[in-house]
């Protein structure tokens, strides 16, 4: 993991981006807060630079409350190589939309499937460079991004004890599987009239979680409509959890 | 509005027992808070004694968080005459669920609308005269207890501003119109295994509710699971309409 940038952001946030291997990342601390942190992982749908201001507006949040925050760039978006397949299966998806017609499994399965089989293990990466830094200690939660990716992260990586997750992607049939072997606890954020989302398959997903602690927040509105609030709320969930 | 005893607990509050015209009720202020407070309609399923110790504990925390909180004893419960219709009905729904038979709308109607019918306005007269006291000043937000008094009061009462519902009880088709009719920012409890409730009816209800502002919290768990934190939930929802 190399800084290749810092800067103090004027709520006193230390802001560095770094690069792990070929993937961007940025890692947000507080310099004056009590150390080390435990660390929330900041998820997104892909391309660092496009969602910056929403996460490090979550990120920022969230080294107030006495965490730091990182996050890393998702396989073929932003500055990373662009996946042929995904580019593939994104035009399918986008012509299954346009003409009406269902959004097959097989579309959602070439879609997810590979981003989460190379996302997961590079996030697991990021984790042992971000732990072994001084100012960040475990537990670690994740939060947001592809619903996929983190429910199979929750799965996978013992040193995630806690996730938020936001059920506003298409969701393979495996990944139910997967959730049903997660029983870190759970907070998964739901937008009623979210056009990207189909809702019953969401709560179906809740339903299959493994948790034995697991609570659904669903608010009013569109995908990118989650009220400000729910950041207040996934910060208090993470204080109960990583605290 | 007769007060008939008057204590002051270990945490300051002042709860005070009152009968207003034969309706016993409890209302709980702080001696030391900035006066006037806004007030929350403590619900609960009937039985003032009975349900005594959540009662309390959910209305000392909001006491503790700048708010007064009162509540009223619902017909046909606790030392108020009871209803032989209301018990009829109550002996067919045991008598249906015994049996493993359907819950006929006959039978919710006959167990929810007239208790709703008879307790709405009840809680309206109660409304006049807690807010003519001095300590006390609106807005009004109602918390808990059977959701179609909740649902209806909303509808009704102008002087209450938001909501905490719990679905957590039978619902009469006619409630689903009044709550199309609620417009104030709502937060509605649902218990994901709750045994005395339909999540089906529970989620068609929250989708059914008017309000452009409202959020579903749902947990795991029984009728009487419902988690600690949805209590600073509750006092935070309250918090950014009430104050």
């Amino acid at each position: 993991m190399r800084v290749i940038s810092e800067q103090q952001l004027d709520d006193g946030v230390l802001e560095r981006r770094f690069i792990l291997g070929d993937i961007p990342g940025i890692l947000w601390t507080s310099p004056s807060g009590p150390a080390p942190a435990p660390l929330i992982l900041v998820g997104h749908p892909g391309g660092l630079n496009r969602m910056y201001p929403r996460m490090a507006g979550r990120a920022r949040h969230a080294v107030a409350e006495g965490f730091a925050a990182a996050t890393i760039e998702l396989p073929g978006s932003g500055d990373r190589p662009p996946s042929p397949d995904a580019e593939q299966a994104r035009a399918d998806l986008r012509g299954a939309l346009a003409a009406g017609e269902p959004v097959t499994d097989d579309i959602v399965d070439r879609l997810v499937l590979p981003l989460a089989d190379q996302a997961v293990p590079e996030w697991q990466t990021a984790l042992d460079s971000l732990l072994a830094l001084p100012e960040i200690e475990g537990p670690v939660g994740y939060s947001g991004g592809i619903i996929s990716i983190g429910v199979r992260l929750a799965m996978v990586e013992p040193r995630v004890t806690a996730a938020v997750l936001f059920a506003g992607s298409f969701v393979p049939r495996v990944i139910f599987e997967d959730a049903r072997q997660v029983t870190v606890p759970v907070q998964v954020l739901l937008q009623w009239d979210d056009e990207n989302n189909d809702r019953q398959q969401a709560l179906d997903l809740f339903d299959a979680l493994g948790s034995t602690e697991k609570t659904l927040h669903a608010n009013m509105g569109g995908h990118t409509g989650v009220p400000a609030f729910e950041g207040d709320s996934a910060n208090r969930f993470f204080a109960r959890h990583l605290k």
